[in-house]
């Protein structure tokens, strides 16, 4: 097997070298804030799906590192939203306070509307894509982030409430989260110039890691440590969400993570050089942060 | 001369049913409230500037249409910001209570996102323009929306204080307004594939109407009614904001308006079916609202 830390980090040097350059350091504070978030010490899973799935089917990494990077940012602009007081208010993140306990509301708002807006410049400004690719990409990123993403997921999220059947968490994390990996996992294949059948394989791999990251996630608010986590627990309850812990308890919860991640290494199993994204999937199923 | 408000309805018309389209009416609070306020009775002055140059320089206009629902998108976007609690908490827009006090906070930062959204789909989503097209409308309006233009504009707009220099409140006036009519004009071009000289009419026209136009709502902000302008006014003076008033007084002000869209008129008087833009710089330096 191939040593996951080891790829993962080298992944993630690739993408916040070019973070750096994509988000130049200046003495602003939106740009402050913005860089303060992004290199909070993410683990990059979404670069690495992007980067990963480019290698598998044969493609140039470095075509698909400003879709990384787009990706990177986008979601480090949901997380700050989702973070401000009027949506979870939440003052811890990745061992660190939320970026408007640092930089205050304003700074926070527009730190975030600064990195949905240059995610897409990066796109667009990069020199390996074509105008076609370019386009595709960007589709991408706005279906996964836009009204059909990340925001319905948000807006649904805020009206979770007990009760609520299987297939309703379901949608809001197909939402709140699948979308982005789903789209990490597609944006791979663009820069590779892949096949339908081959997006169709990244797509599927990454709804079954999406769904399996999000029950563990909602496992992990229930049985992580703040240390390991990073960021408060306990947060589901406190505020009356229904969780798939809810639903399935936490030990069938556990087997539905591993039932998934077996099937999205199964997807991939067949295809030479998937040696990184099966541990991915091991990995995603059994963390503990 | 051309009857400026039958060509401005018009325009506004044919936005309109766009809008209505490229922001489909349903039954949730984010689509509700991003209605909400893009049909909030805005005058359509950013769209009616791309459309009119697209006219002006022999394009089809229904290829100008996305560009013009994406601007005036964006523009409503960087207004729900702007009025929330954190930037200038405002209660009042176009003489309605501003989105986030009818929709609460959350959605209407969601609304915002949505439209900042939904401005690059309907771009990409069009089928009357090129591939080359559609990017170079996307990096105008990134430019103009971005770290480069509004976002920056807000920034310096938070850390205007009293005493600063008829540059410095030039600078956030050109970064938070002026960029965007900018933008407006150019799109108009691009719509019509004119040549870089156009595309620099187009744009020196911008600049002059851009400064006339926040000059004048300086003037206003002392000189209007909260009745004629349907938003709170003196709020610059509360805010202990500089504004032009402050460097140049109220009449001196108006002169510098009245010079600024000579100016502009100058710049396309010479051509062809330039009336409307002629009617729209006088207008905009004249205007009560």
């Amino acid at each position: 097997m191939v040593d996951l830390s080891e790829k993962l980090r080298e992944y993630c040097e690739k993408v916040n070298n070019a973070l750096d350059i994509a988000i130049e350091d200046k003495d602003e504070p939106a740009v402050k804030s913005m860089r303060y978030s992004i290199f909070a010490g993410g683990k990059r899973i979404r670069a690495a799906i992007v980067l990963a799935f480019c290698e598998l089917f044969g493609g140039d990494i470095n075509k698909a590192i400003p879709f990384a990077c787009a990706i990177e940012m986008i979601h480090t602009y949901s997380l700050i939203y989702d973070d401000l007081p009027c949506m979870d208010d939440d003052t811890l993140r990745r061992g660190k306070p939320t970026n408007h306990v640092v930089f205050g509301e304003a700074t926070a708002l527009m730190a975030g509307a600064g990195l949905y807006a240059r995610a897409f410049e990066t796109v667009l400004g990069c020199s390996g894509l074509s105008s076609e690719q370019k386009i595709e990409g960007m589709n991408i990123l706005l279906s996964a982030s836009g009204l059909n993403g990340i925001i319905s997921g948000q807006m649904l999220d805020m009206e979770n409430k007990p009760g609520l059947t299987e297939d309703e968490v379901m949608r809001i994390h197909k939402l709140k989260t699948s979308a982005m990996l789903e789209a990490s996992a597609v944006l791979g294949c663009v820069a590779a110039e892949c096949s339908d059948k081959e997006k169709n394989i990244a797509l599927e791999y990454a709804k079954n890691v999406g769904l399996a990251f999000q029950i563990k996630d909602d496992i992990l608010d229930v049985c992580g440590t703040v240390e390991d986590m990073g960021k408060t627990l306990g947060k589901d309850k406190a505020s009356m969400k229904t969780t798939f812990v809810d639903i399935l308890g936490v030990e069938n919860a556990q087997k539905e993570v591993d039932r998934l991640s077996s099937k999205a290494k199964e997807i991939v199993c067949d295809i030479n050089g998937c040696e990184f994204l099966m541990s991915l999937a091991e990995y995603l199923a059994n963390r503990k942060t």
